[in-house]
C-alpha cells in the first residue's frame, strides 16, 4: 500500500482550468492532485538572437515557485538574488520538451515564452509544469492562428508529463510529496500524445534500480500520459 | 467622468477570499477590480537578530509579481537576479504599514513574514497587498492564540490601504492601470480601522498639487477605507 | 522643548557653497545643521533609450552615502555589491522631485544626473539632496543656456524638501537624527518655490497619526521650504 | 556509419592517469578520445551542517570548463559572475550518481568535494567526470582507510557513466561532439559495476524516441559500462 | 618642460585638513594640487576572524571614487554591483602599504578600517589615499592610546606615497592626470619616514625602460616622500 | 641557506610544452618547479569597442587557479561568484606585461585572448603565467602570420617573469611557496628578452627594504629572466 492510500497505478484528480490570466495569450491553472501551478504562455515578435535569418522560432519557458508553495517557507529567489540550480534544471527540461512537440519552422521567427509559477506544491511540480504549460502554448498558438498570423499549425503533438517511482520495492506512478520523499528512485517521463518518448529522468538517491524496474516504470508512465492528455483534451473543449 | 466609468469616489468590487493556500498560517487571495493578489503569512519561530532578547517580535512583506500579471510580460525578477528598487519600495511599505497595527511585545521573539505575490495586476497592487496581507497576518495570529502561544491579542487595529489620484482636475479613488497612467498626480493611503493615519505616499509626476486637493484626496481614502475594513471584516466573518 | 533645544518650527543654519566640483557642469556643497551633501549635475548628450525620439529629455539621481558619514561605520555598498532598499528609494525620489520641477520638452533629448553623495550625516539628507541637487541641476542648466544649446529655460520652478515630525506630540520641523530616531511620525515635503506640493511621504514606525497633525505638518513644511527656497536663492546670488 | 568512423557499440579509446594532483586526497586525469578531464578529490573533515549530529557523510561535486576547452573560446564563468544552468545541472548529476556507490554511514560525519575540470572538450565531459571522478573518490577513501579514520570501506560499488544517442535512425555508443550535435535523442547512463541503474537522462531536441529505442540504447550502455569500469579498475591497479 | 609646467622634481602643493569627519576617530581631507581625498579611520573592537586569538590587530583600508570626482562622469560602483578591478587593486595598495608601518600586536586584537573616498580626480589618488590615510590612522590611533585602550604605539614609521613617470624620456614627480596619460612609464613609491622602502609598482605600458631610469625615479620619490612626511607632520601639530 | 635547499641565485626546473589544447590557436603547459600554468590563446576577430576604428589591435588576458591547485581546497570563484581582488591584479598584470611586447599597430584590429590556468600551485603562478603566456601568444602570432593575415610581425620582444624575495636578509630568486610564506618583502620583474623592464612589484608586508636591497634583486632578476627566455626559445624550437 503507498502512503497516499492509492492504488500504485492510480493517478490523482487533474484539473485544467483555462483563460484564468487576463493578460497572457494563452493561460490555465492546472491542478494534480494538492498540486496547482499557474500557467501562461507570452508571445514575443521577435525570436532570440541567435535564430536571426533562420526562419525558425522558439519556445522556452521559466518556473517559479511562491515561497509559502511548501510546508515551510522557502526564500523568495528574487530576494536571494539567483534562481537555485535545481530551478534552472526544472526550466530547461519544461523548454526542451515543449519544443519537442513544435515544428519551429511552422511558428516563424517569434518567441513564446511560457511562465510556470508554482502556487501549491505537493510533488510533481515540474510535470504538472509540462502538462499545463502545453495547453497555455496551445491556446496561445490557437490565437495566432485566429489572427492569420500563424498560417500552418505549429503544434505537431501534444506533450505532457508524469512522475513514477519505486516505493518499498513497488512501482508507483504520479508520487505526492511524502511519496516522493520516501521513494529511493524516482523521475519523470516526458510524453507526446501518441505516446512516444521526449525526455526520461530517472534517478536514484542512495539506491540503484534494474531494468526490469525501468521496464515497469515506463508501463505506468504510458498510463499516466494517456490519463493527462485526455484531460488537455477536455479543458480545451 | 473618469476613464473606468465609476464615480469619482467609488471603489471598484472588493473580494477576499481566506484559507486559500494549505500551508500558510494564514493565507488569502484578495481581488480588487482586475488586481489580484495572493497573501500569505508564515510563523518563524525566530525574530531577526536585531531584536535578539529584546522580547519583540517582528513582522516584515515581501512582495513579487508573475511576469504575465501585466499587459507586457515582464522579466523575472529572481531571472534578473535583484529586486527592483520598486519593488523593494512596495515590500518595505508592506512592513512598515502592518507593523503599524501590532503590538510587537504582545507577539514575543518570533517572526511573521507577509509574502504578497500579484497574480494580475490592474492597478493598486500595493495597496491589495496591504489590505489582504492584514487578513492573512490576523489568521496567522489568530492560530498562534488558538494554540496559546501567545495570550495577549498582538493585533491592535484593522489596516489597509487605498490609492487616490488627481485626473483632470478631479479627485479619484481607487484608480486601476489606466488611470493611474493618466493622473498627474497620485498616491497612498494607509490607514487603520479608527481612521488614523499609518503611511500617506503622494506623488505628482510632471505635476503638483495643492493643500486644497490634498484635503480632497483625504476625504476620499477615509471612505475608502472604511468601505475595505469592512471587506475585511467580513472576510474574517 | 526637542532633543536639539531648537523651537518647534526652527530649521537648522542652512549653507549653499557653489562650484565645488571642478569638473561637474554644476556642483554645490549643502550643509543643513551637521549634515553634509555634496551635490553634482552632469550633462549627458543622449537621454535615455525609452525616450528616444521623443524629444523629450530626462532628469534621473544617484545617492550614496561615505561609510562613516555616520556614527558606526557603514558597509560600502559598492562592495556589497547592491544598493539597498533604502538607498535606491532615496535616489528614485530625488529624480522624482527634480523632474517636477522641469520641462522636460524644453530641455530637449539630453539627460542630467544629479550625484548626491552624503559626507557628514545627521538627519533630513534626502531633504538636503533635494534642495542642494536642483541648485546643482540649476546650474548645469544655465551652462546649457549660455552655450546657447538649450533657448528656453528648463527650469520651471525651484524645488526644495524638508523633514517634518511628531515628537512627544508635537509637530517638530526639520529633525536632526536624534529626533528622527525618538519620532513616531515622521516624513517629508517636497514642494516648490509657489508652495505647491510634489511629493508628501509620512510614515508612522509603531504609532499613527490624525488628519490635524498632518495640517499642523503641513504648516511647519511651509515654512521650512519658505526658507530653503531663499537660501537657493542667496546661493546662486 | 557514424561521423566517427566508429562501429555503432564502439567507445572511444580510455585513459586513465591516477596522482596527477600532488595536493588532492585523490585525483586523475581521465580522456575519453578527445575529451580530458581533470578530477581531484578534497576530504573536509566536517559535513555539510544539514547533516550535522546524524553520523553521515556527504559527497558532492564541482565541474567547470576551461574557456579553451572548445572549438571556440567561452566566456570564463567566474568572470561572469555565475555558473550557468548547463553547469549546475552537470555538478548535481556527478554528486548524486556518487553519492549512490557511498555507504555515507561509513563514511562518517565527514565531506568529499569531487572537483571536474574540464581540459580539453569533444562530448561527453559529463560521463567523463563521473567515470574519473569515482576514481579520484576511490583513491581519497582509500587513503581515510590507510589512515584508521575510516574502518568499514564506503565505496559499495563501483559508478561510471557513458552517453547513447540515436543518429540517423542508428542506436551509437559513447558520442563525441560532431555526433552529438546531429543526433535528435542522446542521453546519459550512469550504471554501477553490477550494471545496476543509477540515473537515466535520455532526452530529444526536435524529436522522439520509441520503447524499443530506449531498449537498444540500455544494451549499448550495458557495454559501455562494463568497459569503463574495467579502466577504471586497471587504473586503481 | 613637463605638460604642468612644473619643473621635474616639483611636487604639487599639498594640504592636509585633520578632523573633518565629526563621527570617524580620525579624519583628514587631503589635497595634492586638484586631486582631493577624504580620509577616514574607524576603530572596530574586533580584529577579523582569521586573526582570532592570535593577540595581533589589522589595518584594511577601502576607496572609492565619486562619479563626478572625474572629468567626465563614471558609473558608480554601487549601481554598477561590484568595484572595479582597480578599485580592488588600489584598496588593497593602501591596506597594505599602511600595514607596514603598524605593530600589529601593539595594536591587539582590533581593526582598524580606513575609508579614502576621492572627491576630486587629477592624478595620484591612490599616493594621496597612502599620505592622508595615515594621518587618519595616526590620530586613530593617538585616540586609542588617550583612552588607555592601547598602551604602547603600534605607529612605528609614517607612511606616504609618491608617484613617479617617464615622459619624453625624462624622469617627473608627482604626475598629475595629463602627465599621467602621456607617461609610457609610471608608477607608485610607497615608503617610510626614514626612506626605507615599503612598496614599489613600476609599470609601463606600451612601454619599456632600464635599470637607470629606475634609479633615477627612485631619487625622485625619495625627495617626494620627504616632502609629504613634512607635510604629514604639520597637519598633526 | 633557503627553505627549498636550492643556492640563492638558482631558479626551479623550467619545461614549456607547446599545442598541449587542440583547439586554441596556441598552448603550453608551463612548468617552474611545482607550478604548472596551462596557458592558451585565443585569437577574435573584433578588437574590444573602446578600440573600433583605430586600426589598433589588443591583447589581454585571464587567470584562474582549480579548487584544488594548493595544499587546501580553495572556493571555485565560479560558484563564489565573483574573481577576487587578488586573481583580477593578477590578470590585469598580465594583460599589461604581455602588451607591452607587442605592436599593437601590426596586430591590426583584432583580439588575443591569453588564458592562464593554475593546474597546480607552488609559488609564483603570476610569473609563469606571464612567461608562458608569451609562448601561446607566440604561437597564435604565428598563425595568423602563416596564414597571411597579419604580415609584419606585432611580436616585438620576449616578455618572461620571475620573482624575487627577500628572506632572513637574503636575496632569493624564484621563491616556491613555502619561501614565499616567510618572506617579508617579495615581488616580481617583468621583462624583455634584452633584459629591459616592463613591470616591477616589490611590496613587503610587516617590513620595510632598502635600495640596495632593491638592487641585488634586480641583479637576481636579470640572471632569472635569461634563464626563462632561453627555455622559451627552447619551447618554440
Amino acid at each position: 500500500m503507498r502512503p497516499s492510500g492509492r492504488n500504485l497505478s492510480d493517478m490523482r484528480p487533474i484539473s485544467i482550468e483555462t483563460g484564468v490570466m487576463r493578460h497572457a495569450e494563452g493561460s490555465c491553472l492546472i491542478r494534480c492532485g494538492g498540486t496547482e501551478v499557474l500557467c501562461s504562455a507570452s508571445i514575443e515578435d521577435k525570436a532570440p538572437s541567435f535564430l536571426k535569418g533562420s526562419g525558425l522560432g522558439w519556445v522556452t519557458a521559466e518556473y517559479g515557485m511562491l515561497p509559502r508553495a511548501t510546508n515551510t517557507r522557502n526564500r523568495r529567489e528574487a530576494a536571494v538574488g539567483k534562481q537555485s540550480g535545481r530551478t534552472q534544471e526544472i526550466q530547461r527540461l519544461i523548454g526542451r520538451s515543449l519544443r519537442a512537440g513544435v515544428d519551429r519552422r511552422a511558428l516563424g521567427e517569434r518567441q513564446i515564452v511560457v511562465d510556470c509559477d508554482v502556487l501549491q506544491a505537493d510533488g510533481g511540480t515540474r510535470c504538472a509544469s509540462i502538462t499545463g504549460g502545453w495547453v497555455a502554448l496551445r491556446l496561445a498558438v490557437n490565437k495566432l492562428m485566429a489572427a492569420g498570423i500563424v498560417t500552418s499549425d505549429p503544434i505537431v503533438e501534444h506533450v505532457a508529463a508524469v512522475s513514477c517511482g519505486i516505493y518499498a520495492g513497488q512501482p508507483l506512478l504520479d508520487l505526492d510529496y511524502a511519496e516522493d520523499s520516501e521513494a529511493g528512485t524516482d523521475g519523470n517521463f516526458v510524453m507526446t500524445g501518441s505516446a512516444r518518448l521526449i525526455e526520461v529522468q530517472m534517478s536514484a538517491e542512495g539506491a540503484t534500480f534494474s531494468r526490469a524496474e525501468m521496464g515497469s516504470l515506463m508501463d505506468l508512465a504510458d498510463r499516466g500520459i494517456a490519463e493527462l492528455v485526455a484531460a488537455q483534451k477536455a479543458a480545451l473543449g
